[in-house]
């Protein structure tokens, strides 16, 4: 890591946050105020990660234009990647949705760009984007469950990230709560992703169907063209009553109140942040119930509303937010 | 809580480990050296609690005199008390092992001793004495799991103590790991407690024997005068390989291991502290195939090995070693 540089007046930073499915960047000032934001569905060539080396450069030089600022005036781009990273190395080691092992990302743009890159793991920077600006502004402690395709979590723990000793912290998702229950993408049986994630509930779904019973799904699906059930189709299915997928919802709802109860049990945090993108449609529909659960399930319950479980305040824009804080501290 | 005193050079402290079985106290100086300890069984009359404050006074000025102290001498003394206990009013709230419901611990003993008394969970003492003086030495991250009756744990996160927004931190015991599994005291189903406690290896040894199964334990039992399972009748059983008792504790320590799991991928802690009766009499008979679980089951696997799984150090000594160092930094 370079030495830390003093910071002009008036410093830029970009962050991005490097999906499967959408890249999203911003510029901001040095106290993280957006100036700019670019956002595009993301380049995926399964085993050759150039297209979104060069997509990622490109969306950065973008996202400088748009707030009036070259590249070379950044003093450094923070990265939030969905998978395995290696923050010291800016390695990716592992990034299913991205079909890649080991990419050395952080070097890769270092060389595009000519400033200073910094990688990090996609929930760590969305907490990061919550604790410096979101639901969890000035927590001593607080956690971020992100729900998607599968399930992260970040930590900040007196007052600061929390990384752990290796540097593996906040693997939530792969938290079991069904000993023997059906097969994560880990190897585990049980996990809370393989119980409650986007991926979960449309295998859950889709067996209901097959099953033979009925459901407005396939019917969404085929009308938008979307070949997976995307929060905008469960959002869709919930405004026309589909009582497969409430069900389904409602399965993972009360698994996430378990998990969320679990870890309050455990970290008596002040606040749990929960992202994603059904959090990000449903807000409260899909917090709610969640928050229901937990509560119920807290062992101690004296002032059980002093722990916040709120939806994150700053939606799709977490992960970059955060990033670009993320190369804010490191730089 | 009154300010911090003025150091003397040569400043001592008691600790003691207030559980529903036994009392163990000690005096320590002010680097923590026991110089004096005492054990008793703790007096348990059901609905008064009067038998043991009495009993933890005069178990205080015994360890006192046989450091060659008064009890004048002390600086504070500290207790750890298994159940809710606030640590800034100094109430045990609740207290089953003991029969206690908002019990002034704190108040009451200073007015006994007339010296600073500083009341804590039994656990949170355990993982403090462990971390001062014991397994989790100089660790900046480290859990502490304590199987007994029941299973509390302790947490130290960036070098401190971990006590959460609201000090309810380290109810590590209620976290659900078979969903809609047995019924835990605390009234949820399926919590760690309820599978792998000492309570819960004695009800399912219990069930086996009911269904007709071969075990030496009621035997065992009988002619050690035993009413519970405890550890030593537990040690002996293994001692005749009696395949229930074998069956029994290999179960609970498969949960307990992905307990461990869950536990390292979320905080990816430096160390993890395994104590109570069993870990104190089994060593690793009892942590062994814990940490073999475990390591099976973490997310990240790279230099699974830097994240210890061990023994406690300081067996039944932690508790009261631990209390004495929570009088130390709290008086």
């Amino acid at each position: 890591m370079p030495n830390k540089k003093k910071t002009k007046k008036s410093s830029h930073y970009a962050g991005v946050d490097l999906g499967g499915t959408s890249l999203l960047a911003v510029v901001t000032d040095q106290r993280g105020e957006v100036l700019g934001v670019e956002e595009e569905r993301t380049l995926v060539e399964k085993g050759n990660p150039e297209p979104i080396i060069r997509q990622v450069a490109s969306v950065v030089r973008r996202v400088c234009k748009k707030a009036k600022l070259k590249v070379a005036d950044l003093e450094a781009v923070g990265i939030g990647a969905a998978g395995a990273v290696d923050p010291k190395t800016g390695i990716v080691h592992l990034a299913p949705n991205l079909g890649w092992t080991d990419v050395p990302l952080g070097h890769e743009l270092e060389k595009a760009l000519k400033v200073d890159v910094f990688i990090d793991n996609d929930v760590t920077v969305a907490m990061v984007g919550e604790h410096e600006q979101g639901a969890a502004k000035r927590a001593q402690s607080a956690i971020a469950i992100w729900v998607g395709t599968g399930i992260g979590g970040g930590l900040v723990l007196k007052g600061k990230l929390h990384r752990g000793g290796r540097g593996c912290a906040g693997e939530i998702g792969h938290t079991v709560m069904v000993f023997d229950g059906p097969l994560c993408g880990c190897g585990r049986r049980g996990c809370v992703e393989a119980l409650a994630s986007r991926t979960a509930m449309e295998r859950d779904v889709r067996a209901a169907i097959e099953a033979g019973q009925q459901s407005v799904v396939t019917e969404i699906m085929e009308e938008t063209g979307k070949t997976r059930m995307t929060s905008s189709v469960i959002e869709k299915a919930l405004a026309a009553n589909d009582a497969v997928v409430v069900e389904v919802l409602n399965k993972a709802q009360r698994i996430l109140g378990s998990l969320v109860a679990n870890l309050v049990n455990t970290l008596d945090p002040e606040v749990v942040v929960i992202g994603g993108g059904l959090a990000e449609r449903l807000e409260d529909r899909f917090v709610g119930p969640i928050r229901e659960t937990a509560y119920q399930e807290f062992i101690q319950k004296n002032a059980c509303e002093k722990v916040r479980i709120v939806a994150s305040k700053l939606g799709d824009r977490a992960g970059a937010v955060g990033a670009a804080f993320v190369a804010m501290s490191r730089s």
